[in-house]
């Protein structure tokens, strides 16, 4: 595991610096304390996957300017902002293993520099010729919110639809890893088949980012994650292994199993260690965390499928193992 | 006073209809939640002041298509997004006389309907095929972010600057109603002057508008205005009346009512109402008052006269009265 990420760090190390330098640029003439807490969650270790992808897919269509690198920020600084105004919104504690900016300054700091990032995204868009990029911009900031409004309305929803969950991970998290890939077949002039082919690999891509996601929140602990595992569930929001594990609890009527897990779910703040524990294990007993494995595996197989037309290359291969590396991640 | 408000809102009636018919329109297509939350702090009887000057300052410009009333929405909508984060910032809990969104709903809540309604802005700029556009609700996003930020860093600074209160209002408030009216000479394709003249108008209009918005917290009581009076300085917030008095006070050395009016402003939450009486009789003493009425008349024949190349029309008028306005308003 630690190898491929080794293997895909240093096939990347000098586009990796190439954009933590436009990072801190784009940032830097601003008011102090923006750059301080921008600069608090932007610069602690985030693993920077979205302007990279939007790096590599300019690259693999043949780009060799140097814009890429500057209209890649806008996928960081969007992710960054809506970590911002999420953290608020689910009440973390943890981020990447530092507390959230809110509880750091306070809730109108995390408003607000979250703000001010995506008002910096625009500019930065507009320095780009392509209107497309704004309307990828417009898609992206309504599709996140829309995930996240749905995610705070399904919260502590016992019979929340794998169809459901499916709509909202797409919404705030496959749309902008989607659209960081498209970005990057534009900014290289690329064919339409070809940024196609490329947003479809980040669509999948993020599909499988976000399962896998919220698979770790079961199976990884806080040393690894930087978060505290159970997190998902103590904010009553039910993910797929959840999901399918009542599904399949409830169609074989296993009653009392169907009203343990409910029980943990409705308890929230309250769930304690063991009964954290024994939820677990009835996710194993009903298969949600293998199913969700699987799931993620179909999605990281499609964004791979997704590459097939491009000829054999530095970036593609580095883009393959971002694939399979989604699900072999610890945090 | 009331005559001129009718007289205005008499002349205004079907504009202010078609708003009224866009701002609904242009948000029911989404989810329950997101219409019902913003409905709730949208259609509360604002007074659609931004908007209005869109459709106006097209029309003084000989515009008669329908595309302005679509386009006017997006300043209520950015100004609404606005006040849904403000609030939040302030912990304010009455805004126009009724709660706001993150005391009846969540902080959740007032984040993410805040976030829809600038993606939503966005995305109707996209309709309309000028990039100047995007630029305008760039640089309004970017500044009135800057200036809430610079409100908070500013938060109980007892030497705040009358320079440092001009940068503020500016970011927060004339920047987007300056964005307005440009946005409707932009409509009618005006000549550069006259989207420049209109700009200015905007500009004026706006410091007046908040210099009076700042003044009302002294003068108005709550039954007028749906807001505690004395609720800036209750958060700590310094604005041109106080900036004034304190000013002129240590000028003189009066240093028993410096540090008197010092000492209630530290009160912050635990002012009483013998207190505020008190500090309101200061400013009187210190021409705090009357100068920031002064200020605000300047700007007020600053935006009229940037009027002056325009021929006798009704809008004229209406854009004329609107500026007298300012300075009358109880609320």
């Amino acid at each position: 595991m630690t190898d491929l990420k080794n293997k895909i760090l240093s096939a990347v190390n000098d586009d990796l610096e190439n954009i933590e330098k436009a990072l801190f640029d784009n940032l830097n003439p601003f008011a102090d304390i923006i750059t301080k807490v921008a600069n608090h969650i932007m610069f602690s270790g985030g693993k920077r996957i979205r302007p990279l992808l939007t790096v590599l897919c300019a690259k693999i269509c043949g780009y060799q300017g140097e814009l890429d690198k500057t209209i890649s920020t806008i996928f960081e600084y969007m992710h960054t902002a809506s970590l911002m105004h999420d953290d608020l919104v689910d009440e973390a504690t943890l981020r990447r293993g530092r507390p959230v900016i809110h509880a750091v300054w306070n809730n109108a700091t995390a408003v607000l520099i979250g703000d001010f990032l995506l008002a910096r995204t625009l500019s930065i868009a507009l320095s780009y010729e392509k209107k497309e990029l704004i309307q990828i911009i417009a898609e992206i900031t309504e599709s996140m919110t829309q995930g996240e409004i749905l995610q705070l309305i399904n919260k502590g929803k016992i019979d929340l639809s794998e169809e459901e969950y499916l709509k909202t991970i797409e919404k705030k998290t496959a749309i902008l890893i989607r659209g960081a890939c498209r970005t990057g077949a534009m900014i290289a002039n690329a064919t339409e088949p070809e940024e196609k082919a490329l947003a479809d690999y980040g669509y999948h891509l993020g599909m499988a980012f976000q399962m896998a996601d919220d698979l770790l929140d079961y199976t990884s602990d806080s040393k690894d994650s930087g978060k505290k595992p159970g997190a998902d569930l103590r904010e009553g929001k039910l993910t797929l292994p959840v999901i399918h594990a009542l599904e399949k609890a409830r169609l074989k009527n296993k009653n009392d199993d169907v009203k343990a897990m409910e029980d943990t779910i409705k308890k929230r703040d309250g769930i304690t260690a063991v009964d954290f524990m024994l939820f677990n294990n009835l996710l194993e007993t009903y298969g949600g965390i293998e199913y969700t494995r699987r799931m993620a595996e179909e999605q990281v197989d499609q964004a791979k499928a997704a590459l097939d037309r491009f000829p054999l290359s530095h970036e593609k291969n580095v883009l393959r193992d971002l694939a399979d590396y989604t699900l072999l991640r610890k945090t």
